[in-house]
């Protein structure tokens, strides 16, 4: 078992105590509490004197009520990525809570590194909470430029696709995501719980997907939230997932609970793939899953002017709208229930017993590799293209077909490059006569395999036996912006249907 | 239980006996016929002489693999409009198939009072075989000229959303879909099997899905078909639907197991409604649907030179491709082994005992106006536009907000229109400010209210309480297509999300 062993015994130990958990707790509040510093503040960040109309923004438009429940996954899966020292990417699936990202890769350094404005000083959090949804700083959601982000928010539904897309071809890797109950119900993404039959368990990563149920879209409960355990548990299992439930909102509670069902699941997906490895059996697995249910806007205020804030769909956007004079000490009270006095130093710096809970260097998810795929990516190996052209002598004198040359090309690409590259369609490539790649390959497809079938194996490079143009497409992305080459083939007719993402 | 008992004593009697089951596979048997005629042939469409090359067609496109299946779920679905009598539509799923439609609705009559070019006699029957799938004809889907289709083909993923959206208001209409698995596949249906969340047992109609699982797609096998039969009920059951499973190759055995599943569903479908309606209760019931596993173009030859055809993908396309001389005998003996000297008289005429299976008038698919809804629209009442001006007296003397006053427009349209008249919107209508519509009505949502839910209801008139365009811009046309009025409201930058649907 030694490749997900604890690294450090005394930190397993530590975990049993109380005391790791405050600490992560305290991670977590501080998390938190720059989330709310950047949604709000425009100077002042850790309250070093009392709150003035000054400090805040003019305009607060960043919903807030996604970000406690991300900011405790990326805090937990922080534990686990160095426990058992893993390769780990994360997907923020929830179109919005981008502060959540900024806020959790400022304190584990990595946005620092990048942008050296928000530096870890009095300077760089003013400068961090300033730019936060402000004309020319960064945006609401978890974009591109953020580093560690593989997986662009604002149009909801690509996460899942996106996530196993990163982890085609790389078998060590874990994408974890984090799917928010209303991207949930949009098309896309409700297709792609359907990955786990397209991912091989001997040459592929695995996804961990982490789906947030925090019960509210902008203005409606979200449907998910509000059907039966039963039901839910029943959907996951019909779509071949293993749901664990960590389901709460005290914070110590949760946080125990937490740790205990990440630990279980990660050992999980360790041993499915080593199984599958050591018996050279790439059947698809069971995989796990968790299903986390918190309050909607989690550890913000209870109630404001006698209308329910914390989980409630008041808490989507902003919990404390800035609209009576009174509200200024409402603010400054939640963000000193933080007890930000305990998180930072003098110098502004995130006290070192809190940082030593982040893992170092590329195992943070703001520097890890395979989500700048730029970093990793390998030149593709091109045949030289006129050597598949039809010779001919004149108009007329020629029979062909301009498709099936070009699945010549395409056949010998994959055969160049069978570790990088790969064909995107949806169930679209015989009929537009791009045969002669499986020559070399077959159709990726890990449900059951009968005799009769002949272009399709569990282990194959060619991802068009699935008919959703939205996965495929999100397949592609995920592939490309990990490192990389891919192609999409459609036909026209359907191009449109991916027409927002391909634009 | 009167609403749904049988019309006919006798004929339920006769399902008894093994004759009232042969005459349906006749029936069956005739559509299918139909069926390859039109795939096939220009002339001799009943086989009076021997098949000549001339009677073929040059070119053969249409894809026949989901036609028997297809074939089979109409002429069931027959019999229970008859037995019940039943307002039931029919929406297919699958993107091909076509000429299933024209030849049931040619069996019925129905295709033949629209296009008198397609008359009960040997030239309209010549007509028919001529026009599928040539140029100036009808489409290889099932397109919207063809009577009784609210739901066009093609485009893959809206037919349980398209039928959602024509049941609204529509207590007593049954709108039956058949899903063909490899749009299932597809985003903009996998999301749609929430539709039971949105439907209110009292006010709206009912949605009997069959999901048709045939196995394949153009050139791959279907995911829901692979995987396990547990699996499979448990997605159902996660999903809120009862599913009943009819399987099987051997049609006399599928033709009772059909009919008495059938006649179980809809018993169930009518008493959920009556008990709702009875006891005023509009909770969200576990309504029943179907899966229909059959081979892949059932009934077409098993093999053709050595590569197997019946129920592999094969069949998808053309079982016998008229790519060699001895293919035309083939053709023929597969033509000839429907007898349709024994479902034709010798005036081109369906045998009356057969005819006799089909319901009559309006009952029959092809003829329900509820499917062509321009013959039920009411005129939609609008107030005076001009009352809800906002009066000003000069530039910037006015502080107002467009899409709030437009809201009050909207409010006073729900409240003149109360049963022909509903909003569209994938969460996103509080975020425009349309506000004022509240005042009147709720958000429909069937999933559990609590006591802190405010603008939600089980009964409401505003569709915005689920987050994908999809959906809602597949309810909104299943709403127009049958004859109301609405509208859809989203962000611009979303809206091409749809784009494909809409344009």
């Amino acid at each position: 078992m030694k490749n997900y062993s604890s690294k450090n015994e005394n930190e397993e130990n530590d975990l049993l105590t109380n005391d790791y958990l405050v600490k992560m707790n305290k991670y977590w509040q501080a998390s938190n509490y720059l989330a709310i510093a950047q949604q709000y503040l425009l100077d002042n960040p850790l309250l070093r004197k009392p709150l003035e109309p000054n400090d805040i923004k003019k305009r607060i438009v960043a919903p807030w009520g996604t970000v406690p429940g991300q900011n405790f996954v990326y805090t937990h899966l922080n534990r686990v990525i160095k426990k058992f020292d893993l390769n780990m990417i994360l997907l923020s699936g929830p179109g919005h809570g981008g502060h959540f990202w900024t806020a959790q890769t400022y304190l584990d350094g990595s946005l620092s590194e990048v942008y050296p404005q928000f530096s870890q000083d009095e300077k760089g959090l003013k400068n961090l909470c300033k730019a936060f949804c402000f004309p020319g700083g960064m945006s609401s959601h978890v974009a591109s430029d953020m580093p560690g982000s593989l997986h662009e928010g604002g149009e909801l539904g690509y996460s899942l696709s996106h996530a196993s897309g990163a982890v085609f071809d790389n078998p060590d890797l874990i994408a974890s995501v984090i799917v928010g109950d209303g991207e949930a119900e949009t098309g896309p993404l409700a297709t792609s719980w359907h990955i786990n039959k397209f991912i091989n368990p001997i040459t592929d990563g695995a996804v961990l997907p982490i789906l947030h149920l925090n019960g509210y879209k902008v203005a409606n409960p979200t449907v998910l939230a509000r059907i039966s355990k039963t039901e839910l548990k029943d959907f996951f299992k019909g779509l071949g997932w293993k749901p664990y439930f960590v389901e709460g909102s005290d914070p110590m509670t949760m946080h125990k609970l937490m740790c205990k069902t990440l630990d279980k699941v990660i050992i999980e997906i360790k041993e499915l793939q080593d199984t599958a490895r050591k018996n050279n059996d790439d059947t698809r697995p069971i995989w796990p899953m968790i299903v986390l249910r918190t309050l909607k806007g989690w550890t913000c205020p209870k109630e404001i002017d006698g209308v329910r804030i914390e989980g409630t769909h008041n808490a989507y956007h902003v919990p404390i709208p800035m609209t009576k004079p009174n509200h200024i000490s409402l603010l400054e009270k939640w963000l000193r229930s933080h007890k930000p006095e305990e998180l930072f130093d003098e110098k502004y710096k995130l006290k070192p017993e809190l940082k030593a809970l982040a893992p170092k260097g590329k195992s943070r998810f703001g520097a890890n590799l395979h989500s700048n795929g730029g970093t990793l990516l390998k030149e593709l190996k091109l045949p030289n293209f006129k050597k598949y052209a039809v010779p001919f002598s004149g108009h007329g004198t020629v029979n062909s077909q301009d498709t099936l040359v070009l699945s010549n090309f395409m056949r010998d690409i994959i055969k160049y490059n069978p570790e990088n590259f790969r064909i995107f369609s949806p169930d679209e490539l015989p009929s537009n006569r791009i045969n002669a790649i499986y020559e070399i390959t077959k159709s990726v497809f890990n449900a059951e395999i009968i005799k009769e079938d002949d272009n399709i194996a569990h282990g194959g490079r060619i991802m068009d036996s699935f008919l959703s143009e939205h996965m495929c497409e999100g397949w592609l992305e995920g592939y490309l912006l990990s490192g990389r080459h891919g192609t999409f083939v459609t036909y026209e007719a359907f191009a449109t249907i991916i027409n927002s993402m391909i634009s």
